[in-house]
């Protein structure tokens, strides 16, 4: 049954890359930059999404696609509810985003009007990994109470980043959670990986994030 | 394609549920309760299988199943370290534990010697939801820190419990986590679920855990 398989999984594969390269180009072409933000349920996605929007909204404009399993428009209710464009995609059950879906959400923005737009994907460490979504970056929200071993645990995600934050810094006092077992696992996996550690709670950590995320929106703008 | 695809994961899935119920089979044979331990990544399903060895262990005899999609053996190792008998199941990657895999898991262990067999899935609230892995009952540990919209984000693994288990309540003090907002999705999707709010760091809440699964044996082994 093997046979069967493997080339017809091959194949939506392949057309999942072609589309997600349709998509880079389109961005490309309005010169907006696009993160896939993924990570563990719970993580603080969305909150570091609105901690970002906070403090990057007076130099650059923004999009945001919410990525979700279930028919709720939580996530993307509050993106819109501080004026920025959200877009909600129900991945009807799904455990990860792909390219169509992401391609849809995009065509609901204004892409013109847009700097950068941030994909959320499902809350899923281990799906959304294999799929190219069109995005210029991977980026994964990991956080301290999810515990210090889920590079060791998840490395297929940890491979794939470009970027990392890790979240909820403020909880470190209150969980064990060794952070050079942590770095130690990730440093394998992906040397070299560039990491922000931040709490959303107390802001701390975010203004290196933004200086870094700032620049990179002003090399997409000039490539 | 569709018209290709669908017949073949239905056969899948029918080859799954047959395998479930010849394991669920050998269980009860041999008197032997299993449970199916899905979580978040993170959500502290290890130590809160640590914790109910150390309660249970002067009483009944267990067995462990840790399920992860890397090849490391950094739960199985903790589980064997106190001395219960620990199987280690990699799934190459993939994002839930199918009940193949897991009937291979059993032929590892002592059935005849054993009287309650938790299974570790991989941590992930979406794909486990979906596959009956042979066991009795599907317990989810959900955690604090994870946030109290989960319910309303995941709903088929909320829909689909028979018990469900909030973890890590000592950090109720630093989360904003609403108990009320939290229950009231969970009561939607799975009216009286039966439920334990537990903090494995303090042992609160262990007890009644401790209690009810005593019992579900004794009634395993009067079947």
């Amino acid at each position: 049954m093997s046979a069967i398989r493997v080339p017809i999984v091959e194949k939506i594969l392949n057309a999942n890359d072609k589309m997600a390269a349709l998509i880079r180009g389109r961005l490309d072409s309005h010169q907006v930059l696009a993160l896939n933000l993924m990570a563990s349920p719970g993580a603080g996605k969305t909150s570091f999404i609105l901690e970002t929007i906070k403090r990057i909204r007076d130099s650059y404009r923004l999009g945001v696609i919410e990525g979700d399993t279930a028919p709720v428009t939580i996530d993307s209710d509050k993106i819109s509810a501080v004026g920025i464009p959200a877009v909600q995609i129900n991945t009807g059950g799904g455990c990860h985003l792909e390219a169509s879906m992401v391609g849809d959400g995009i065509e609901q923005l204004p892409l013109s009007e847009i700097d950068l737009i941030i994909v959320e994907n499902v809350g899923n460490l281990v799906c959304p990994a294999a799929w190219d979504i069109g995005t210029h970056m991977n980026v994964l929200v990991a956080s301290i109470p999810e515990g210090d071993d889920k590079p060791y645990k998840y490395p297929n995600i940890y491979r794939g980043l470009q970027v990392l934050i890790i979240n909820k810094t403020d909880l470190l006092p209150y969980i064990d959670f060794d952070m050079d077992y942590f770095r130690k696992g990730v440093e394998f996996l992906n040397p070299g990986l560039i990491t922000f550690a931040v709490s959303c709670k107390t802001g701390e950590g975010m203004d290196a994030w933004i200086e870094w995320l700032k620049e990179q929106i002003r090399i997409q703008k000039n490539r």
